[in-house]
């Protein structure tokens, strides 16, 4: 494998540009592909990305572009857009190259159309690449901002996990190496569905106390999907599973916590979806991380919930009791009921 | 074992009152040992505790006494008084009786002069009584309001702990049963001291995702130490273990994570101790925790951070700094830096 200086990032988003950033701080150049030309515009002339990440002038050179060939001669790309525009974006990519390089998934979620992890849609679109994931506790703004951020990085090849870890590092960025690509996708497939869970406490007031035991009921259904996939127990535990998990289920930055409060708070889910604009990501998975624990015979009961409120066969009020008063068993039986 | 109605609950605060609620609502009859006398006529005249629970009416009858003869015929006994005086409770009780009946520690922490865990404690003391243990993510607040709280009950003897988990169970307070008396322990034992290392990263404003990162990585500290000790990982996972850290490492209803604050504010804790009034418990425990750790092989760097900062042998800053910048490693291996 080659060493890392080119670095493509695909998205112009918060997290794609906070990324680009942090590539940037640790040395490398950087390319940012953005699909918005004013996004490029403005990170041209000006080196801001207003509308994502307002008030952040950036510190180090960054290059944008809306051609997607720029990125061809990227020693490694970060993919930043969409999770569900995954494959799309892969399928643009082909037609350039055939991008033998580390490809770093960066987007959550599972492709609704399929239920499959990002790491199975890069590798049957672009078989040569090599596919790695980034996933952590990580608020694009604070990453932008430069505050103290800790992710694991993942590729089975450990050489090139830790190239990329070195190649991303900054003071205020650490990247973990780990070879579980599957593990290090668990966390961000479920913690958004998850996390409307929480949200819907939060906002119906139930209490901290509350809030933290389905949390940590929220964590054994994300260990049972990942242990039924082959992920490492580690991973489950680290940054990408429970570290992001913790961050999504308590903090009002995420979009899917906040979604789970106006539910709590007792609006309707079709009109918070009809409303339209940026669209929290666990209500697209919901549905696919119970059929993805079905096909592995795994029960995901806070997602069923989660997913029941969602298609509206399920009250909210059924559902905060659903969640809240399960049958008195014993602990190590209770996640699967 | 005799069929549980008379429950003793011993201490008058805030935990101990809630949970002499708690078993009355479940239909238990109650009898509230405190030794404040102020506590026990404010119950008994006016059935509510306004120093510890103020605004709290009590909805059930509770019996209030400062005489601890009026224990000694109840089926079970909640202990509820301060971690570092149960060894004192315990030897005031068996100068009335052997006590063959389960005791209940509802008290969080390690014994300071010994290094034990409380179970051991309450063995030594009282070696007819039925140890048992009450843990989980749960304000007195919280659970005397009848907000929705979920803990674990753990007794060796697993029919017990069925029996102590119904006894308690009200529509709004959830005990699961559990047989792993030490794995119970183990949260209640490590989270305080962890919740100040996550309270001084949020005083000083790192950010929420450096705050998730520190949980997580907390957590893993508290599943070490747990395996080493014998604890099951259901248990380490559940109510007890990761829900009470959460609670503990992200609620300012937490003394331990106030605390924390006022340290990454730049107050010194020498000056927070030397205030006196009600201390964080996990700024007695951090030492002996890490002693416990070093006993069984188990390293604690958090935990280590946070006694160096209490004895002031460490600066905030440094202390910060340690915390947030390990070196770049394998995730697996990270823990043990």
């Amino acid at each position: 494998m080659r060493s890392i200086n080119k670095t493509a990032v695909l998205g112009g988003g918060a997290w794609g540009t906070a990324l680009a950033l942090t590539a940037a701080r640790a040395g490398r150049q950087v390319t940012l592909w953005a699909r918005d030309p004013n996004v490029v515009s403005e990170i041209r002339s000006r080196q801001h990305n207003p509308r994502y990440l307002p008030g952040i002038t950036f510190d180090e050179k960054i290059e944008a572009t809306s051609d997607l060939r720029d990125v061809g001669s990227a020693d490694a790309l970060l993919l930043v857009t969409p999770a569900q525009t995954t494959r799309e974006t892969l399928r643009a990519l082909a037609e350039i190259g055939s991008f033998a390089v580390p490809i770093v998934l960066c987007a959550k979620g599972i492709e609704q159309s399929s239920g499959k992890l990002l790491s199975q849609v890069l590798s049957e679109e672009l078989p040569d690449a090599i596919p790695a994931v980034l996933s952590g506790p990580s608020f694009a703004d604070d990453v932008a901002k430069g505050l103290p951020t800790a992710v694991t990085v993942a590729c089975e090849n450990s050489d090139a996990a830790e190239m990329l870890a070195i190649a991303m590092a900054a003071p205020s960025f650490r990247p973990y190496a780990s070879t579980d690509v599957t593990g290090a996708q668990i966390g961000g497939a479920l913690k958004n569905v998850l996390a409307i869970a929480c949200g819907a406490v939060v906002g119906r007031k139930l209490g901290a106390s509350a809030q933290a035991a389905l949390t940590a009921r929220g964590f054994a259904e994300l260990t049972r999907l990942g242990s039924a996939l082959g992920a490492q127990n580690e991973t489950l535990t680290g940054l990408s599973g429970l570290g992001d998990l913790v961050l999504t289920c308590s903090s009002t930055q995420s979009r899917n916590f906040r979604f789970g409060i106006e539910l709590g708070e007792g609006r309707k889910a079709a009109d918070l979806i009809a409303e339209g604009g940026k669209l929290a990501e666990g209500a697209h998975t919901a549905k696919v991380a119970v059929e993805l624990g079905r096909r592995h015979d795994v029960e995901l009961p806070i997602c069923e919930v989660v997913a029941a409120i969602i298609s509206g066969s399920l009250s909210i009020d059924k559902a905060l009791t659903t969640l809240m008063s399960r049958p008195l068993k014993h602990e190590a039986e209770s996640g699967r009921n």
